[in-house]
């Protein structure tokens, strides 16, 4: 069972937009066992619509079709697959309620291209957006599927979760895929691959392992494919097992669980709690631990103190460490780090302040340096980093380094 | 001239990995006036390889392929580079000398598969790869170029700037892509269509306009496509003027700048300073800000305080406040903001305090229920609004609508 992601759209071609869709996508049909063999992101044109959808039917049971099919004339999608169909259009009735039903809420005139919204290809079934005037649409063609979705996010999920989904389930008869992937930190692919070669090397022809490194972590995943869903996770727990014995001292999780997950949920099951005092990294740290659900129980606040005057009045630095070592020194960031447990009453912290660039940078301080310091009541500890010349990436290193520094330390006080 | 871009990884298709360098690459490559007419992500697998590359290869006078060149078994890339051109390898001194210098320097003993990094078709011209052990490798093929790029960011996009441009640029003789976005907001993208159609209805057929709504915005692309740069930036900036015009009360700005950057660059030309308290955005939007460079003129610091401790500890917010209003409350969001604006000693400031979900909803204030506050010296404005279920959405979601209410604000103060 093999499916096709189409994304339509130029902004995806120029680059004005990343595609989100299709990770996400892909994610879901694995789980439900469906393998993604392609993914192509093609222009808002007729031709290229057409041929990449026939190319695509040719090697996939399924074509995930999304984008272009707003009201303006640039979207040209369904007109172009009733063409593939050879089919007319028919006018659905639930659509035209919920594009009015929309219009009404917002108080806003229904325009003619509102109301063409609910023209569909006569061989289609309309799958309800409830969050959009842009229906989803199932087509069968032989044994195969096309669906065609809005390319707004939050409106192709719920259409994916709540329909199409569903629909696949109940259509196809489904192999299983099963995915397992371990955190790793501290070291390089080509040195887990040495580690691990004894058990890499005699894996079933059924299963893969991918390496996936990123900012000083690698993630490991395993997939296997069969029938038997039960006896692929038991085969792949057990090769988990094995390669974790290989590679202790650098084993973070045994789940696709990002670190600073695995570091909330170490401190929430040990009632404790984290602030954090950020500099150059500007509330970015803060928004990887915030960004997940329940990060209150363990995060209790962070300041993003940019100035001399805001890391004094924030975080207490004293004014003298500030001019004698300079914002970006041991100094600052223990001041801070200190200042962090302290004034937010918390068990632990961690302080950021480097020179993100591009500006800033001095001879002996250049762009891309990076002090961290972690703490918890007793101790503080303080790192330097050398980082690039990229802001962006200095920023996304200064955060992974310090979700490194914050988890050694507290594997060392509970070890 | 048109280009191909083909990524390859599993992790890709399963979606484990967002797909972010086709669209740093489309940019760069629309830039120097190559336009990528499709991109394909495909599996680490060698038949899938061959097959989109040979179709890539007949649409198109360049295919950029990233991914598949680490040194662990599942990268394939390199050995079916070769295949494809049917050539042996041979070894490249400088890659060589550049992998061993990276393990010296790392103290990291030297294994055969670094080593056999070096290796690379024979008729490739390497492109060197200053960032990692995997070399870039740029092929030529009648009139066609195929170039090969490792998969990690920073190492494509360097080898992209310092090598695969600037050869680009001398190899083929290129025609030029002229783009062209405004930025407006709070308007759905069928009222613009209507209120522009008279200009879009009559625009020249090398002259495309694009819509790309999100999150409450729309930016319109114009895209003109010819041989005379200078003529094409003319023609599209008084297409933009005219646009401008019919559209005066929703137009944000001229030029593909976020939003954030817009208010950063207004209050920069006017000395202003901007404090931020945000509760349910965890860092988010102080991250919005922090991102760009130089943002540290105006930004001055925030806040993110989750509890009602750190509420009252940082903000200054009143106990009685929040227990007799609860945290998410005009009243709080007020407080909050004029605390911003008090403590930071900032002549702007953003609050913002709700329900980002999943837990935490309450029958009066469902998830998604977000109270917005900004403020200048004198006055504070606070807004309700109900947003959806998902976390990651409520808090985008909320970071756009305290951009607007901030953006309006000045743009009231500076009339």
């Amino acid at each position: 069972m093999q499916a096709e992601i189409i994304t339509i759209g130029d902004e995806l071609l120029i680059g004005q937009i990343v595609d989100t869709n299709s990770a996400w996508i892909g994610q879901k049909l694995n789980e439900i066992g469906i393998k993604v063999k392609q993914i192509s992101s093609i222009s808002d044109e007729r031709e290229a619509i057409l041929e990449t959808l026939h190319a695509a039917i040719q090697r996939a049971n399924l074509v995930i079709i999304t984008g272009g099919l707003g009201p303006t004339k640039d979207d040209i999608t369904k007109k172009t697959l009733a063409q593939f169909f050879e089919v007319g259009f028919k006018q659905d009735a639930g659509t035209l309620a919920q594009v009015k039903e929309i219009f009404s809420r917002y108080n806003a005139p229904l325009l003619p291209v509102n109301i063409a919204q609910a023209d569909v290809p006569e061989n289609c079934t309309v799958l309800p957006n409830k969050n959009g005037t842009a229906p989803g649409m199932w087509f069968e063609l032989d044994e195969q599927v096309i669906v065609s979705l809005p390319g707004v996010p939050f409106e192709m999920k719920y259409l994916m979760e709540e329909e199409v989904l569903p629909k696949l389930n109940t259509y196809f008869k489904l192999p299983h895929i099963v995915h397992h992937t371990m955190l790793t930190a501290g070291i390089g692919e080509s040195f887990l691959a040495e580690k691990i070669s004894s058990v890499e090397d005699i894996l079933p022809n059924y299963i893969k392992l991918a390496y996936l490194p990123k900012l000083g972590q690698v993630r490991l995943r395993l997939s296997a494919y069969g029938n038997d869903r039960k006896a692929l996770e038991l085969e792949v727990q057990s090769i988990s097992n094995q390669i974790q014995k290989l590679i202790s001292d650098y084993f973070i999780c045994d789940s696709d669980t990002p670190l600073e997950k695995v570091i909330l949920d170490f401190m929430e099951s040990r009632n404790l709690t984290l602030a954090i005092a950020e500099s150059c990294t500007g509330g970015y740290l803060a928004h990887q631990f915030t960004q997940h659900p329940g990060c209150s129980t363990v995060f209790s606040g962070s300041a993003v103190a940019y100035s001399y005057d805001m890391k004094e009045s924030m975080l207490g630095v004293k004014h003298a460490t500030l001019t004698e070592h300079g914002a970006v020194s041991a100094e600052v960031v223990e001041e801070m780090a200190r200042g962090a447990i302290e004034r937010y009453e918390s068990d632990y912290s961690i302080s950021i302040s480097g020179i993100a660039g591009p500006g800033g940078g001095m001879p002996e301080k250049p762009v891309g340096t990076v002090w961290i310091g972690v703490a918890n009541k007793a101790k503080t500890i303080s790192k330097k980093f050398q980082f690039g010349s990229k802001r962006r990436e200095n920023i996304e290193r200064s955060a992974a380094s310090a979700l490194m520094m914050l988890h050694k330390l507290l594997k060392e006080d509970y070890a």
